[in-house]
């Protein structure tokens, strides 16, 4: 892929600024907690699996502001780089699993000094990364099986490379089934406000010569209609405990109009973004984001000064309208709080 | 109101430049067929009504070219005007209906000399131009009583006085409820790729201090599960015998939503945009429009170079769809082949 949306060159964490994309492939070096945290509260790195990676490397960046001997300030200190990064975005159930282990790195401990703290912090972070890898490409492999030859597949943001540390969720179902020989053409729905679908999945898929198509969100359900679609695959940002699943804006439209035209809807995410402390979708929290995302272009507004507006970042799809749920531990269908355990 | 869309003045034909709204209230007076040909085709006067009263305005405009005094040729060049602007849109079919009025002035009539055909010519702009207005003031009387007192309306596009001669189809019928006293709010769809209910029925609706929220096209479903959503009332470009109804890409996605929601949908047209020569939306043509509609902003590509974009100006909502068709002559409800032709 060779696309390092997030990696940690000595010391500092260099990830991809994602709000330049199409146009820039540019990288921010995060050397402090506090520019970690400002380039998740933009969407300099998004998606959910990427912004857990970002929640890690945020802690190790964290460690080196704190001066002095005293194990119990250390303890202190980490757990309050945690509680701050937890700031940054309320939805993804990644970024808060994974300063949970962070966490509990000083907090199961009760004897290491602070230096092997820290080189635990280090192998903690760098495990969260392998399994990343490990996820996605077991993701993949899972997910692939369901794309067939001529597929027409449907997909809105992006839940590619640039939304993990490896190739993604559901761009990583893509990627496999590609690898794998298997021909298939990719519609794209752009994704409003910010446009995650036509700035970073067209980029991603060209990058890779998949056949993609960009549509307007609006164009999906006649695009259905038409016959011209087989699967939807979309990622997802936190799945309650019976599988409601919060994802993008726009990807419980997709799921209705999938369930009216008879159209299988998958979400490929991996353990990471199960919250199965709570019941269903109606305990996630949903962002929502300043109404300029929806009134300006590039700084210039497009609507009359004053318009109110409507901008959550996210939906809550039921699970009755999902076909299946793809991860890493196989394919949880049909969604159920019995098969959801069983698999994970 | 004081939006005045399209009018005649002084052998001109002053229309808003809508592709500069909202952020400046512009004319462009065209003085001759083409310049009123180009208008409608880049649409800066568009919506279905407004369309065909630009026709209607378009064949005056044309009468100008014409010299010399054989009346056989004449009306000849009436056709032939007639045919040119018949190749600007092809989906609305209210420009074709008064094209063909227009034409009619000339062929059925055997005896007058040409200062005569140019009289009736222009009575019968006058003509379509009052009928124009008594019909978005009767659809606007009949849909009101849809309207309740707290009803939270969602619309798409915009159908209302830009769309117009008078004050609209769908924004008619909100804007005859104000009148009555009906407190109530709208939400408005933004409507890619062009913006339209974000650009032109906000505005609209602010200058009438109408409660209105705007939203992404990809938020009106969970608007809608969120019971934030009364009824959807939205106008159209052309109507089958049986129901069918072509209207802005994104209504079929709304009928669709508001079925799985149990919310009424509803159509607001006058008879015009009927085409009762069709029996079923499927020969309704769809008008698909440039790429760079999608891709760019302001000039500026938002995605990567060379990316395939598929962008449908319009979608067919099926007859099942829609709860009823609000015309001038009252409600069509159910939508039926025998309702339609009883009602009309």
């Amino acid at each position: 892929m060779a696309i390092e949306t997030i990696k940690w060159v000595n010391g500092v964490a260099r990830i991809i600024d994602q709000t330049q994309l199409p146009n820039k492939l540019t990288y921010i070096d995060c050397r402090d907690v506090k520019t970690m945290w400002q380039a998740i509260k933009r969407l300099s790195v998004r998606g959910a699996p990427a912004i857990g990676a970002a929640g890690a490397l945020g802690v190790l960046l964290g460690l080196k502001k704190f001066e002095g001997k005293d194990r119990t300030a250390f303890i202190r200190h980490v757990r309050k780089i945690c509680d701050y990064l937890a700031t940054s975005r309320p939805t993804a159930v990644n970024l808060f699993h994974i300063l949970d282990r962070m966490r509990a790195v000083v907090d199961n401990d009760r004897n290491s000094d602070i230096k092997t703290l820290i080189k635990k912090l280090y192998q903690e972070a760098q495990e969260i990364f392998e399994e990343d890898r490990w996820a996605c490409r077991q993701m993949g492999r899972h997910g692939a099986r369901l794309i067939k030859n001529s597929s027409r597949l449907l997909t809105i943001c992006n839940a590619g490379a640039l939304a993990t540390v490896d190739y993604g969720t559901a761009e990583g179902v893509m990627y496999t089934a590609k690898a794998k020989g298997k021909k298939f053409s990719v519609y794209v729905c752009e994704t409003r406000p910010l446009l995650q679908g036509a700035r970073l999945t067209t980029w991603e898929l060209m990058r890779e010569n998949i056949d993609v198509t960009l549509i307007c969100d609006n164009m999906a359900a006649t695009l259905m209609k038409q016959g011209k679609v087989d699967i939807v695959l979309t990622g997802a940002d936190r799945i309650a405990a019976n599988g409601d699943t919060a994802n993008k804006i726009g990807t419980y439209m997709l799921a209705v109009l999938a369930k009216h035209h008879g159209i299988p809807f998958y979400v490929v995410a991996p353990k990471s973004t199960f919250d199965l402390k709570i019941t269903s979708g109606k305990q996630i929290p949903i962002e929502q984001r300043k109404s300029e995302e929806v009134t300006c272009f590039a700084g210039a507004p497009t609507v009359p000064k004053g318009v109110k507006v409507y901008n959550p970042a996210f939906d809550v799809t039921p699970a009755f309208l999902i076909s299946g749920i793809i991860t890493e531990h196989g394919i949880i269908r049909p969604v159920s709080v019995s098969n959801i355990r069983r698999v994970l």
